[in-house]
């Protein structure tokens, strides 16, 4: 962000905890607050991370506070031994830890008496959170034990806050964000948009873009790909001093030659489905069996998924495939649990059963084992539709569990989108080896 | 890491994408590097994240890399305008991009012959992927189009590897570990515990700890506390060089009076409940109403679930509790969705209709809408048990959609694994205001 002075404000994160480091975790804290800033109009300029180690504490605060206006410093404000903060920050400014009256107060304010003294054996381990460097400014927490604190390092303005995400959460919201935009008054600096797409790839898109828009009006429109999973997302944005009605020109031009793989805008494809559904007033159903209940699972993440959502069935076992599905055995017997007959009479079980308008069923083997040389890991049969017109798509997806669940889940998604759109079922999945034959 | 001539060896990994600062994406990226350095007994020392900007690279580049021993960089070696690293590369190390004849050679291979009839529009495109700087050497991708890069940049070998998760983990694990073993040889350095612990908050371990082991019994040994949703991991570790026989004796301390909190070392709860279920020769069926089939997600989310999982029903509509479960309508009508009636049938109504030895039942508000003051956002009660014997609890978790859903299916399934050993259904969660009422 450029200052009113005309330098560019400089604002840094620092992340503490040997968890980083070594991998146990994966840091959520850091893409909140980014997010939160970008949308405040400020950027981060730097991210660095360290261990729960004095030095490369010291080494990295000092250097982030001679060299920002801003500096967020995440984690390491506990009760146990490896939370080392709080003494890094009086080290490297120059000042004492002292117990602070106020935050004994909230400690004991937050412990209600009752669990006070259930918890008495432990409240000098409690009272560790206390110690706050001399000349620093509390910040509250409403959700936790440990506060936050503000001060003035070298040339930044540092702001200290605990790893718990849930307190991190509420302590940047309600006083750090506001605290920085007090100080610089941001504007959005950029207007952006964005596109989600399934079923093309990222150079595809940047090729349809460079041959179907003239180069002009790309001007000064920064492109941004994201390839994740079997989705690319396309992040368009244009400098808040330009003229808007470009991005939105090229924009449009994207959906135009775009427009069947373009699943929303900021929606998750679980909530374009769900969006689908509402506006045509259809109740949906869930046949699971390979990707055991993940389908379920984020569409019910979605509030108001209970407008479209019936139920769903995991039929995991062959026999509750009979007993829930009404799948016969004798489909099962002779062309076994992974195989179209099979799929398609769990999508005609779960719509009898449940009475939905429309219904989604998965078949498949997820491995690691379970595979043979006729159907190999990673086949995967899908199903969809209504009573009276169900389809069906055969895929062979060669990838760890955990993605295969996800590619499949995925995809079974687009076919409904698809099929909800009146599309044709012959989207191409790059994942999917048989999409990939057929090209 | 302690090189041979007794000077620490300094490892850094540098990301890069705009997506990382935006806050549009979590890393698992360096998740996954950390976690694998570590495992081979290397230490990650400095983590710098910056965006797509050629000047914040080239900075961040040239600081690492006049600074550390290695450095790995990941992103931005894809075909789009925003793939900016081997631009960077070649600028701080003073050489030349080329186009690099391997390269194109291995995106041919790549993309078949019909492939690339029908992707020629978009070859000149990923051909972009092919410029390398001069004096690397090239590391192979064998799942994806970008070749990876190594090359010496000032006193680091530094190695520049693709953003996708997939071809990153093949390259990391099929060149670059190896490698980097090569060069330094690494001892494990640390041997270390992990104990994964719920019902019982961070504080209080580190109490009880302090308590019951002698400090001279913790002498060397280092203690990390990560509190995560409603489980918190202890991690014990000691140096190369300390007897380990300290660090288990301390470890099978904890483990004594923690006894009931401890659902595992390495294991998921879901992977303790599996192996329990496993144990018992118990196979297990869920009814999931407000977790939307994340329970059962969770359970097949672990390789041989089959093994034990029969069946889920995900009833997410009232209708769909009677025609699935067969709760009675009055149950429904008289007591609500939301009650201990309606939980009780639901196990009995799951266990009869999948015939499993065992079943866990979840009926509640997730929001954010559907509460009432009677029953608020955040009501739900949780029943488990098997015929003739099934016990409930009601919980009360006031925390957004996403996070409740996660945390009472981890105290359902803590319930399940409770009422498997035999313990009794009264661990404390402090997600759970009712909990905190009984302390």
């Amino acid at each position: 962000m450029i200052q009113e002075n005309g330098t560019e404000m400089i604002l840094s994160l620092l992340l503490t905890g040997n968890e980083l480091m070594a991998g146990e975790i994966t840091d959520t804290n850091s893409v909140f607050m980014a997010r939160e800033l970008t949308q405040a109009g400020l950027a981060v300029n730097r991210k660095i991370v360290v261990g729960d180690s004095l030095s490369s504490l010291k080494e990295a605060l000092t250097l982030l506070s001679r060299t920002s206006d801003i500096v967020i410093v995440n984690g390491g404000l506990g009760s146990t031994v490896d939370d080392l903060t709080a003494e890094v920050a009086a080290s490297v400014s120059g000042t004492e830890l002292v117990e602070n009256v106020q935050a004994i107060e909230h400690i004991e304010k937050r412990l209600d008496r009752k669990f006070l003294m259930e918890a008495s054996p432990f409240f000098n381990q409690i009272r560790k959170q206390a110690l706050i460097p001399h000349s620093a400014d509390l910040l509250e927490n409403p959700v936790g034990l440990a506060l936050g604190f503000r001060m003035k390092i070298n040339r930044a303005i540092c702001y200290f806050t605990p790893g718990v995400p849930r307190e991190l959460k509420e302590m940047f919201q309600q006083s750090i964000l506001p605290d920085i935009c007090r100080l610089y008054n941001p504007k959005t600096g950029r207007k952006t948009a964005h596109l989600n797409i399934m079923g093309i790839g990222e150079s595809q898109v940047q090729q349809l873009i460079n041959q179907n828009i003239a180069e002009e009006a790309l001007q000064g429109i920064e492109l941004g790909f994201r390839a994740e999973l079997c989705c690319v997302e396309l992040k368009l944005s244009i400098n808040d001093s330009k003229d808007e009605s470009a991005l939105r020109n090229v924009v449009s031009g994207v959906k135009g030659f775009l427009a069947e793989y373009i699943f929303g805008e900021t929606e998750s494809l679980s909530e374009a489905v769900i969006n689908l559904l509402r506006q045509q007033n259809k109740r949906m159903a869930l046949a699971e069996s390979c990707t055991g209940g993940l389908i379920a699972s984020q569409i019910t993440a979605v509030p108001g998924a209970s407008d479209v959502l019936e139920a769903g069935i995991v039929s995991y076992s062959n026999q509750s495939k009979s007993r829930l599905l009404g799948v016969s055995e004798g489909a099962l017997e002779t062309s076994g649990a992974v195989s179209e007959e099979v799929v398609i009479a769990m999508v005609e079980g779960i719509l009898e059963k449940t009475g939905a308008d429309i219904a989604l069923a998965v078949t498949g083997i997820a491995g690691p084992t379970g595979g043979s040389d006729e159907k190999p890991v990673g086949t995967v049969y899908i199903g969809w539709g209504s009573s009276g017109d169900i389809r069906t798509r055969l895929m062979q997806v060669k990838r760890e569990r955990l993605i295969f669940q996800q590619l499949v889940s995925a995809s079974a998604l687009d076919m409904l989108r698809r099929y909800l759109l009146g599309l044709g079922s012959d989207g191409i999945y790059y994942f999917d080896e048989l999409s990939r034959k057929r090209l």
